[in-house]
């Protein structure tokens, strides 16, 4: 991905955008891009999705789930500034969990257990869509690869995070009878660190991208971001609604294919 | 991709297959999922596509190509073995040129001329799906990453390739008014390169991979392959037959879409 960098004519010769400008520019990108907009979510907030859809969904995610503290680590493993990093390893700690903190991907997996995956089918990906994989693949790579204010900027897709998660809870409790409490609790953290997330990597991205050049990267960087996040709902609907089921991946038990949700 | 080599327990354990049982793995892979049996591909040959579609195959397929001397270069970067890395380099000058010898990619940007496409845009790679970014830099990735043998492995895709690239060019010079000889020239140059290049990597493969662990990561390096392949497809297929174009990515002009091949 490294090509990111060209195909901006002439950015270097442009004055920086104000801040104000700058800002504006990265969250067009998720007004007009963010996974929040694709079909499959619709779907899987409204209820309209099969359990074995649902589960389609949860064990694909998974493999970005379990991409995130790689990229954190990647990101740290290359940071000189020790105050950056002891800010940014509590991402870490929030996912892979610490002490009696579980963490989120084990949140993650109370969600799979509650959709009646098997755990270790799961955690071994082995049945997730390659689609999936090449774009969580691809995320780890861009954060160890880009100059590390592009970086950050990836994350920033947070900042349009809490909007679609207090959808998902309320439409997935509200409309499917195999869906509680305790499954959502990924979902119900996230409403919290998030923001948290992001708010600190806003900061870093205004303050530390002063060239339009480097603006422009991370805005760059907001769109590779919501690419990554559109492919996996893309490769979900054309496998799993249009029945383009690739070989060797997941392919949910008949029974699971007529639990519908309440509103299906 | 590094978890490639989980998920096989017990592995090491087996005896190693014979070679004539390893070489009947390596090839079943290509007889179950080898993107010659993708929808996409039928319709590509058959003449079912506009040339819009086309188009956006062609597009999105340079991004493949324009890989290919990257993951070459990468592998060569990392061996030690001088007559391994004198063999290896003809893949480079295969696909970049050399000297009066122009390459596979600029007979790839013949066919895309020959298309009507612009050519800053389709070298841009700006408009190509994120699917097929994605799932060609995880192929670069993954040649940097895995031991050596797995990464000679990934190229053995090429033992089907002169079976698709026939079809191809039969199938497309009959079917469609706007392909001639001319553009067809890259896949008539692979079918005397591709099983060359086979030939050698397969040799290499069987010989240096000796454990029944290596000789499945093998196996499992030419179906992460085929995925590479099979994702570009399904995600043309989504995009282009199904409707469903990504934002921001290449949407045909309307008159390419009422230029069908002659069996449309």
């Amino acid at each position: 991905m490294n090509e990111m960098l060209i195909n901006r004519p002439n950015a270097a010769l442009l004055a920086p955008w104000s801040r104000a400008d700058f800002e504006a520019a990265i969250r067009a990108v998720g007004a007009e891009r963010y996974h929040d907009k694709h079909p499959w979510h619709h779907l899987l907030h409204g209820g309209k999705l099969n359990m074995g859809q649902v589960q389609a969904w949860a064990l694909n995610r998974f493999c970005y789930q379990s991409a995130v503290p790689r990229k954190d680590a990647a990101f740290i493993g290359r940071v000189l500034d020790r105050e950056l990093r002891r800010e940014w390893v509590h991402r870490l700690l929030d996912h892979d969990g610490y002490g009696d903190e579980v963490g989120g991907i084990e949140r993650w997996l109370a969600l799979t257990d509650g959709l009646g995956l098997d755990r270790e089918m799961v955690i071994s990906m082995r049945y997730a869509l390659p689609a999936t994989r090449f774009a969580v693949e691809s995320y780890v790579t861009f954060v160890r690869e880009q100059p590390l204010v592009v970086a950050v900027a990836s994350s920033l897709t947070e900042l349009f995070a809490p909007k679609i998660h207090t959808e998902r809870i309320s439409g997935m409790l509200e409309n499917y009878d195999f869906i509680d409490d305790g499954v959502m609790a990924y979902f119900k953290r996230r409403l919290t660190q998030a923001p948290r997330d992001s708010d600190f990597a806003l900061a870093y991205v205004l303050a530390h991208a002063r060239t339009r050049d480097e603006q422009e990267a991370c805005v760059d960087a907001v769109r590779f971001k919501c690419n990554v996040l559109w492919v996996q709902c893309d490769a979900l609907y054309h496998a799993y609604i249009n029945g383009n089921v690739p070989p060797g991946t997941f392919r949910p038990a008949p029974e699971t294919l007529t639990i519908f949700g309440r509103s299906a």
